[in-house]
């Protein structure tokens, strides 16, 4: 006997995920199917109304149940100092630090030409733009540490410069608690060289 | 800046399902929230579907787009021999075997004292009921080779025996294409016990 075409069908929705294998979907979908109704409705509904609620804000691209979103509008903040970050989670990341308190821009992704991702799959040109239209006089590259990140983050920055924007790069080094041991070589030879006087 | 609630609710949700970690359920949530709406729409409807359309069996308690399901209502079947599983996905996985075809029983679950699962859990009363009120003359216990498995198995075993119904176990040995480099030593024990004479 094969499986009931209904959970077949959901099981193949449910493997399209990131991280999800056959055996997880199967396992994911079962478990769905034996929920309780009250439990499988709200779980149901969360995803979306999640979807139809969330919006894209016009202006930083995070996601937000409001565009623009509550840090593009908040008067509070430093509208000259502005943090690219490749994705919304990685926005909610930095803006848990204490001593950032400027606006953000997210790209959606990086540059990653193995991938066949370039400068036009992410929100380059956007970027270009609200820098030329502004008045922002720093930014910040926050993108990943890894390749892609870095590739980016090297990109940008000859568009940015001619703009006459100050453009830096979040500083390399070990990560708090880090254990000497553990950390790769290229890491503890960027704090070396990046090394404070005590 | 926190999450937007809706985000949040939506990891919430996700985050309950089973081997789904607070990072995996972030992942997972954002991906949907980047799909495509078309995607996102087909991926909620193949879930909610699912949980719709999908009813459990009222003889063998398998999932089914109908009661009976297919199995049950199949008369060239072998309606004198019961296979015993835990799961409708340890059904799946016996169906596809060649050399059975009898029917089926899904226990949903097995005896575990650490868990709280006891006879009174899973359907115990009705799997007896079923082979007292029909015509089953072998039961084949089908549960899982694990320690939860062999229970309630051995607590089956106890109940049906008087009913005058043949009870089976699943034989235990190497399993095809194993590596005896990597098979446990109660496995091995087992085969050894099991051996067949060439």
């Amino acid at each position: 006997m094969n499986r009931p075409q209904l959970v077949e069908k959901m099981i193949e929705a449910v493997k399209k995920l990131p991280g999800v294998g056959p055996k997880m979907a199967e396992r994911l979908c079962y478990h769905i199917l034996k929920m309780p109704e009250y439990e499988a409705a709200a779980f149901i509904d969360a995803i979306k109304k999640a979807r139809q609620e969330i919006k894209v804000c016009s202006i930083c691209y995070n996601l937000s149940e409001s565009d623009p979103c509550p840090i593009c509008s908040d008067e509070m903040r430093d509208k000259s100092l502005l943090c690219v970050v490749e994705t919304p989670q990685d926005l909610i990341a930095v803006s848990k630090v204490k001593n950032y308190d400027g606006m953000y821009f997210v790209l959606g992704g990086a540059l990653s030409p193995l991938d066949a991702v370039g400068p036009k799959d992410i929100r380059i040109d956007k970027l270009i733009k609200r820098l030329k239209d502004g008045n922002i006089t720093e930014v910040i590259l926050a993108t990943d540490m890894d390749s892609k990140g870095e590739t980016t983050a090297v990109y940008l920055a000859q568009l940015i410069k001619p703009l006459g924007i100050k453009v830096s790069r979040l500083g390399y080094g070990m990560p708090v608690g880090g254990d000497i041991e553990y950390a790769d070589e290229i890491t503890i030879s960027k704090a070396i060289a990046g090394r404070k006087e005590m």
